[in-house]
């Protein structure tokens, strides 16, 4: 339980955040802020928040615990300034989806006294976005990462993860950099492919796609400007994750112009049995 | 309306268009065969068909109607076989996800007597299969392609678009090569470059995939050996398509490396705006 949480950025994470604390009444009360003022606005309209503040010091000064929704790049520069203006005892966590660049740049910047920052990854996301989609549901029965630094204590890494488990989240722990390899994989690179793939159709194909085009690039609908900063946090396993999709894709491509359609049939079969087993 | 149809493969699709005949009753008696006898049996059990036949010469034999819906590499030499067994006035449509191959192939085995072929194609796939997965509603609001060939008549080609309206579909022409082109960008590459994400993929993976993966993979779900057919089929067209993709891929990854964070975004932008077109 945590008498009062701030949560630093009130889009469509943030704002799910504040609604799935609302009803798990685990918290007791809701502090607001967002450098979009409407947004903001609407978080508190929308029962998000109890109240909001214009500027992040008001917002997190009384908090026992802070919450950080915002985009990737902002958010150790965020965690740096808001640890000048917190309580000491107040524990920091956050929502991005990419950790070690973060991570790094806090052990330089963040000092080992005061706040202590847990960082966490909601597996939780949606093409959406704004307070309005948010959904106090978002996290039941999904997964949260949380990435323990060297020097993050184990009480700090219980109670942040009491609280990703009090509004619906099961808890997997990875280093950051196991995370972010990983993420490359199961998330980056099917954004990555689902861009380039809705990014080749002309208007002329629209009227003549069906569910497998639909379903293959639906998260094409995604922020660019988000997805470009998470691409960019985690440049090096992304590019290391798309090698091996390509080197996958020329062996395909060389199977069938070789006329090689047993070894294909084999990579579909391999591929198709892989998705089974994903629910 | 048809007197009697014939169903030439009772499954998913074909046990489909037996079940929305049921429902338009727009044709009076439905015979079922498929090479399948565990899945012909089915189909019966399930009401697509009012009575089943072992051989394929006896399924068609009166029909007035015959709608193959095969794997597209037996759809040709079905067509072939089936026409000298059925009445000179049978009209004869299948469901293949490719035309070119079939049409190349009849223009020179099939004579220009007897049964008239209109090739078609419903835009209503599913990664499931089976008379089982068969839905009368498949079809409802759905595009259908019709590719006629230079010697196909205007009656002919309106008969049979007729048919395909009474169980919901929506009608769209083009030539056999187009629709190639066209299906090689908008459901055979997305389909391949889902197997080929699927493929990538490790064990250890699994536990930390979400929304974005299992959507983008979803076709990967699909019958290896039914695609495995279909690229075949549809070898030139795509991999053209693959190779566009491949460019495009290769020039996100070219903005990552050199840190052009600016091109990445516009190219995310663009595809993000095509895709918000498609519903």
């Amino acid at each position: 339980m945590f008498e009062t949480l701030a949560l630093v950025g009130t889009g469509m994470i943030g704002g799910s955040i504040g609604l799935a604390c609302k009803k798990s009444a685990q918290v007791g009360r809701i502090i607001g802020y967002d450098t979009n003022p409407e947004s903001l606005e609407a978080s508190r309209a929308l029962g998000i928040c109890d109240s909001i503040e214009y500027k992040l010091e008001n917002a997190i000064k009384e908090a026992d615990l802070v919450v950080f929704s915002t985009p990737v790049q902002v958010i150790a520069e965020e965690i740096i300034r808001a640890a000048k203006s917190a309580k000491s005892t107040a524990l920091f966590t956050d929502t991005g989806s990419t950790k070690a660049e973060i991570c790094k740049s806090l052990k330089t910047n963040f000092k080992n006294t005061g706040p202590i920052y847990v960082p966490a990854h909601p597996i939780a996301g949606s093409e959406k976005n704004g307070p309005t989609a948010a959904n106090a549901e978002l996290f039941k029965g999904k997964l949260t990462i949380l990435c323990p630094m060297e020097n993050t204590p184990a009480w700090a890494l219980d109670k942040v993860s009491g609280f990703w488990q009090s509004i619906g989240s099961r808890i997997e722990k990875l280093s950051p950099e196991e995370h972010d390899g990983i993420f490359a994989f199961t998330s980056h690179l099917p954004h990555l492919i689902a861009y380039a793939l809705a990014g080749l159709l002309e208007p002329r194909h629209i009227q003549f796609t069906a569910g497998g085009f639909r379903d293959t690039t639906r998260v094409a609908g995604s922020d660019p400007i988000l997805w470009t900063e998470i691409f960019k946090a985690n440049k090096g396993p992304l590019i290391n994750a798309l090698r091996g999709f390509q080197d996958g894709l020329n062996r395909m491509e060389s199977a069938l112009e070789n006329g090689d359609f047993e070894s294909l049939k084999a990579m579909l079969a391999k591929a198709q049995q892989f998705r089974k087993t994903v629910q």
